[in-house]
């Protein structure tokens, strides 16, 4: 490939996820094996505005694959809000002789990048890491299965004593404003019920059906609660609300927080991870720009970008129907 | 729904993989649903010829799906081979008022209901459980996923050791004559070389790719071996060959074995065996029949049995030009 | 042995915690290796007072000695607290032919136990289940360890997501009105500061810590504070204090909850846990009553219950001391 | 403390064991807290003599408390056994300004080191690290811990597909000459028989406990092995052997392999690491040497190492009686 393109930076940036020092390896190796330079730049748009940069070769990432967080660190960053703040960074980039970069991150990170490249026209490519699985234009995000395996593997263990004593439980787990990390650990995990915010059950349904679930015999019950859920309450309110309206429960909460962002990537996420680092490179070295690599049936895509922050992927109905059936 | 079918068998056979009782819970809570009687049927194609059944209700399958193995319990029944131990098999299936069956195992198991099907004509639906992720109609089996994670937080344990002693490990990992599981798992597990069946390299290439390994400044090296890998020879072999034509390596060798079958299963898995299970329900009361469930592009369809058999998921050509790349 | 005591009662009571079914399994196998006859007795005292009674054998234990929970169920039960609960309890031991039994719990269970004995002359023995470590004549009660291994992990995910943005999270670990979980799990998470009931340090000094963690190059701060803590507020509370006296933090907050409860039980927790039980069965044997079973120096000893309860096993002052240099 | 010993060096050698790292760290934040300088000693002797050091001070060991393996990487040393190396290994120390050193180790470590001493008069103290807990003066070896609870978590896996199959496994686990593995892990997992090289029971009883536990019941066995077991056959053998004389049971065997010497520190394996390596650098500022931190009765005390490598922690024959009444 004769591309202009000599040496390409990779950044993380807004919230981590596992998976994502994976993809910093996949960009620095596939740098390396296609002769590319590759800088790693630090702290997100704060280390570019700030000229953090280290020339990363293919031992730099070594040992990193199975690790959680990102070597590179990660911050929002408010002055690359502005004007001023993109023209820093835009220098400290042209005076590194950094000709493109990839970026790592959602969709904040994303929108960054688009405002980024209409001013200064320096090619960048996304790869979306985030637990969240809010992104469109792929099946899967960087970390949303291992953020997946934490909750449910934190689930079972609340069930050995949520079981042990007969209590009800509230599980929030995190999504932002979707439900794609409820719906599939609460079927995961076996929740009597999932509030997610693209579905208002309603609170007399969720009395309906903890009383369906006593009445069938079942000692426990786990609730899994989206942060972003639209009922109105918190877990600490829906406590109070349950133990009001429905006093047959023993209810306690738990708010799993940012355990879920943590932990080594499962190998979904390290295989993910490493496949569209690869091809980010490649695209940038094709003389591409201001897309995303995604995953779709099992093929690396790639997707605009400004498709891609507009939209979210769906959920799924079918699973809703699923969890339905399940907890009969 | 007004189907004929009153009371469906849900029985485990082969080889066991984590998920399995996610897909019996779904099953069996999906009966539960729709008003259908279920019923277990233990040990596999054994218990059937046996008799070995159990009334299943929805609340048999409590707490299980995140337990490793089967609760049916599996094996494997020479028996089911003959005309007689059909035969017997048949009638009490008859006398127990049996009027389908669906079937959670590997291309051996679903062998076995076609060609019961074909003498009896009664109603078989399969789901795919298996750890080798060797089935055609399906980009994933329940359990494949499981294994790789597994697999892959073994290679991280084994590589602490390796690279504080700056070790050449041979990992021996399951997929019987496929290499799904080296692939993925390797790539995930960020292992210097892969030798699985679909890609012979030849000795003589792995000695080179050792040699720049360690050239490189890598410290350690992991080479994951695939147990249906056709170089000619296992682990064992392999060790004494490098140790031969490569003094440069401390060598040791690690045989993953069933270690690889069990566990809690993933997320992943726990959520495709519950889609699996319902669908596998839904399709015999809607009249199928010698169908298996399978994912694609994250949708259930519905494949052949005698297609889903005859093939495999193809290697993926990608993932093996990532994992050259991921070896810089 | 020719005891008077031909069967023996077994129960779980107050909170549980991780080991208590391998107790039980302990309990259940040495009355079956001594021709004793063992009774569950399910749902803590209120099964007691319920009746609600099965018998074990040494089937009946198969395969629970890795699960979290406890099989038997748990609860408080206020009933047992008046002379009427007490003898109802009573009437029903004794109806069922059960002479002694052994109480696997806390402080209150053991309470419990110690009145009843003296109204109605029944030997118990006590095995400490729980995973506060707070009680006396054992250098470990059952499920401290494993919860340990369980906030230890928790906080190494936490830490990727901390490092990664240089953040300082406060960490909120059970313990009720003890330190021992704090300071063991915040010496084996590294964490930076350790707020203790048993300790006071006052928060001028967690201020004083901090800035000079920051000052010294750290990019990131994990504070573990027990529940039981004496600064007067709670996690919420102290990263309001710290936000506001140390604005260089950005400061997040985790309550581990529940979680810490569950979960298959360490080695340590399975093997004390089988200790335990058969020397509370031989106790029972031998004519003894009143007594817990206990390990110090990693011997199986026994102390009077009375004694148990009334004291707490020292927090290790010298812990104490290597927490303040490992954060240098 | 007016201690003449100035720099410090610390050095892992034999066979890595998780919680080396801990056990560095705590040296290393030791010496910066009593403001004596550190040097890491690379790669054991082998880096002695290559004068393979790098100074480290309390930022140099942040975020390895949880990282299985060595960050100063191990080695077995032949040079070292010979006067020529040891006297290259001196001049180095000598040259680099190093009055005395922590090694961190087992009995053969320890061993070089005594002689070391002998010839040099260097002062040296010694911390146990070996999961094999073979060393005498310490209740439990820095690694211990942790590669029982992965021993452990392994069979819980073993275990899921062996009672799905109704098989019998023979499961070999590390130890080198002593059981201390077999036999914590084996009563940890709930195994039916437990062959440690301490107790000899000779291939007929094994029989004749597989037949009653057959007979009994249970639908699958778990049989743990040493590696130094002395019934004169290994695993392969005994399968064999078995499928001979007792043809009822379809067997398996695994090797557990390395994987038993890596993966993250358990809770106590850290913490007894961090209180180790503070207590090192103390008794070399206090003058002393020759001597091995140990703990003992949740004490850390001193034991001359010529005592610590001539014998072993005793097998625990309590444990053996409750490792028979549990297989009932």
């Amino acid at each position: 490939m004769a591309s202009k393109i000599k040496k390409i930076g990779v950044i993380t940036s807004g919230g981590d996820a596992p998976g994502m020092n994976a993809a910093i390896r996949a960009v620095v190796r596939t740098c390396a094996y296609l002769k590319v330079e590759c800088v790693g730049i630090y702290r997100g748009y704060e280390g570019m505005i700030d000229g953090d940069f280290k020339a990363m070769d293919a031992r730099s990432v070594n040992n990193i694959i199975n690790k959680g967080g990102t070597i590179l660190k990660s911050a929002r960053c408010a002055e690359f809000r502005t004007k001023e703040g993109r023209q820093k960074a835009y220098d400290n980039l042209k005076a590194a002789g950094i000709d493109a970069f990839v970026v790592i991150g959602g969709d904040g990170s994303f929108n960054g990048a688009l405002i980024f490249n209409k001013e200064f026209d320096i090619p960048i490519i996304g790869i979306p890491g985030t637990i969240d699985n809010d992104i469109f234009g792929t099946s899967s995000t960087v970390g949303f299965d291992t953020a997946l395996n934490t909750v449910v593997e934190v689930i079972d263990k609340i069930r050995d004593t949520a079981s042990s004593h007969n209590r009800l439980f509230f599980v929030e787990v995190m999504g932002r404003d979707v439900g794609h990390i409820a719906l599939n650990a609460g079927v995961g995990a076996g929740a009597e019920e999932i509030l997610i915010p693209e579905e208002n059950l309603g609170l007399e349904r969720l009395l309906e059906s903890l009383k369906r679930s006593k009445a069938s015999g079942k000692s426990s019950s786990i609730v899994v609660v989206a942060e972003g859920d639209k009922t109105g309450r918190n877990v600490f309110e829906l406590k109070e609300y349950v133990e009001e309206h429905l006093p047959i429960y023993d209810v306690r909460v738990s708010v799993l927080g940012h355990l879920q962002r943590g932990g080594p990537p499962s190998c979904f996420d390290r295989v993910l991870a490493s496949r569209m680092g690869v091809r980010a490179v490649e695209a940038l070295l094709e003389g591409k720009t201001n897309l995303m690599v995604g995953i779709q049936d099992n093929n690396i895509i790639l997707t605009p970008i400004s498709k891609a922050i507009k939209g979210h992927t769906k959920i799924d109905k079918e699973l809703i129907r699923v969890s339905e059936i399940m907890t009969t």
